[in-house]
């Protein structure tokens, strides 16, 4: 058994809380002495111990001499905010001999300090051990540790002719029932779901997780002119405190009020003159509510607006083998009129999910990682 | 080695006279005598000698006893038009012992009585080995020999959001080198390629064999009023004489007259108010010229065309990871509304060339095959 191995190991303990530890990231941790596993643990939720606390709190036998191996770095810093105390000095008291990690910290109290404290106290450190793999697990994290604004994630369903519809709005269903499974199952990973306004007029969406086991994400409806209507899944359902419904209207607007009343959270947001509400803006208030990670489901003129604003880090792109013809186009006008303008997407991955196609791939792949990650 | 390995080999000899059959079809002949090839032989050319006598007379053993592979049922007809004489009455005189087919041949002049023939002359005949893979090397040949209508098959290159070009026409290049390539062999195996004026006029093709060896197929332009320039690729460069433009014009317009000058055919066909040339019309005229397969590269209009009329077999999407937003879209308006009326593909294939998606299906793939074929 290699490093990878035990790596391989602790990334699979982290995945076990997909969904709880944001905005923390997700990590696991696994200890080995004369080569046998004799502890292990993750970070099961936002706020609870540490991956590496857990493990050392769960070895069998005593931990002095083992080997530690973390997805990411141990931490390293005190501060008010912080909810557990830091891993590396507890790492060094406990006479780890050799830590192996994953990828550095993107987080700027740590980012290699959390090594540098492992090694002057003489412990022998690995890094970079599955680092691309890791990274990727993380990738969420990484977006909202370095930019302070959430991972933003297009996923779109579409016919082969890039139509999310028919002409009247008819779009159910495009994908198969394989597709929207892991569709449920990204909604179980990311803190928020969005949407605009037609799309709640049209589809009555609840966006809740209901094909996979997970918990519900928080939900967000672009309604400018807040016309949701009274009797919409989103605001009338038993998780309506978990919708948040952003509007060009007034605080005071009675419309508002009557919506606040049902424990949806209205929030007021700029509009341009076509009542497009300001994303950026709307990014930033989510930022500061810690939602790290928000998966955009449509329809059309919001992915439009998304993409032609460059707001976005990833983009799913489910692909029916169905033609439509004139309908809902996916994405709209970009105001792109060579081809040497057109997006070309990063580290495209395509698969084949049960006869359809599923195309994904990064805005800008290096931005959200170079500085962390060397890829191997 | 079993009957599937020489069968494997009878269509690997089949395939080597990709483009130079038609409308015959692909076929390939494999004599097995004690466990040893013996002969081998392709129909190399129409008119040409048939894989049967092909291999019989290459055998470097007497064929007595021997197993003949052909992938297609042996002919057994003599009819005025026909260029070479029946092979079941050679195979039977010849005293083959045992005959292995992979596919009944759906001309109706044969279609299962030359493997009767061969039986009342007491050869064992065993059918159906790799029946559906040697179907698919003949797919336009079983079309056109049932359907005396051309093999159809629409080849798209789109941007994610089903764009085959920016707004202002720009499209050079969607695809990649890989995926060209792939096209370009399609050219060569195809008896015609198919555009309209407007992919003329932006981006003056040759639709010729260039990235592969083989053979440059003849090139169709729907033009109704014919505007084709004259330094135009089609009828300028020395495969004029291989250009067919369909117009709405008389055959006696001056520029027809002009055209016809250069080598071009120019043929009339009729066309309705907005000036579409009638496509069924046209399909009867290439099927008049022995034409059976025809790739029809573009543009928007001409895809909308087909699919509405829903005169196609087969469906080629390239699908490169970009965006381009409002442009020129792959398949306009078809008049569907309801998701349920939404054209599926059949026998979907995607496979994934260099980066790219590739989508592939049948607009009705058991219409084409299902009288001849069992599955296998």
């Amino acid at each position: 058994m290699n490093d990878e191995y035990y790596m391989k190991r602790a990334i699979e303990l982290a995945r076990k809380a997909v969904g709880h530890t944001s905005p923390n990231p997700l990590v696991g941790s696994v200890i080995v002495k004369n080569g046998k596993i004799i502890g292990e643990g993750y970070h099961a939720q936002f706020g609870g111990k540490h991956a590496e606390i857990v493990a050392i709190e769960s070895a069998t036998e005593p931990v002095e001499g083992a080997t530690l191996y973390c997805n990411l770095e141990p931490c390293c810093h005190d501060i008010p905010e912080k909810k557990t105390p830091p891993c590396a000095p507890r790492l060094i008291r406990e006479k780890i001999k050799r830590v192996v990690i994953a990828n550095r910290d993107p987080n700027h109290h740590v980012n290699g300090q959390g090594i540098r404290m492992l090694r002057n106290a003489g412990i022998e450190v690995k890094t970079d051990v599955l680092a691309a793999k890791a990274a990727l697990l993380n990738e969420t994290y990484y977006k909202f540790i370095q930019s302070h604004q959430p991972f933003v994630h297009l996923k779109i369903a579409q016919s082969l002719d890039g139509r999310i519809a028919t002409a009247n709005g008819h779009s159910h269903w495009i994908t198969n029932s394989t597709a929207r499974k892991l569709v449920h199952q990204w909604r179980a990973e990311y803190d928020a779901v969005l949407v605009g306004t037609k799309t709640v007029l049209k589809d009555n969406p609840s966006l809740t997780v209901r094909d996979v086991p997970g918990r519900n994400p928080r939900r967000i409806v672009l309604d400018d002119q807040l016309v949701i209507p009274d009797q919409a899944h989103l605001i009338s359902d038993e998780l309506a405190d978990k919708t948040i419904l952003f509007t060009a209207k007034p605080e005071s607007d009675a419309r508002a009020r009557q919506l606040r009343k049902r424990g949806v959270q209205v929030l007021q947001a700029p509009a341009d003159d076509a009542g497009h509400l300001d994303i950026r803006v709307i990014l930033q208030k989510l930022a500061e509510m810690e939602i790290a990670s928000l998966l955009v489901e449509g329809g059309g003129e919001v992915f439009t607006s998304f993409v032609k604003q460059r707001i976005f880090d990833k983009i799913s792109i489910f692909i029916a083998p169905m033609i439509i013809g004139a309908g809902v186009e996916s994405i709209g006008s970009l105001g792109i009129s060579s081809l040497s303008e057109a997006l070309r997407l990063q580290k495209i991955r395509i698969e084949i999910i049960d006869g359809q196609a599923l195309v994904q791939g990064y805005r800008n792949f290096t931005e959200i990682f170079t500085r962390n990650l060397k890829e191997n």
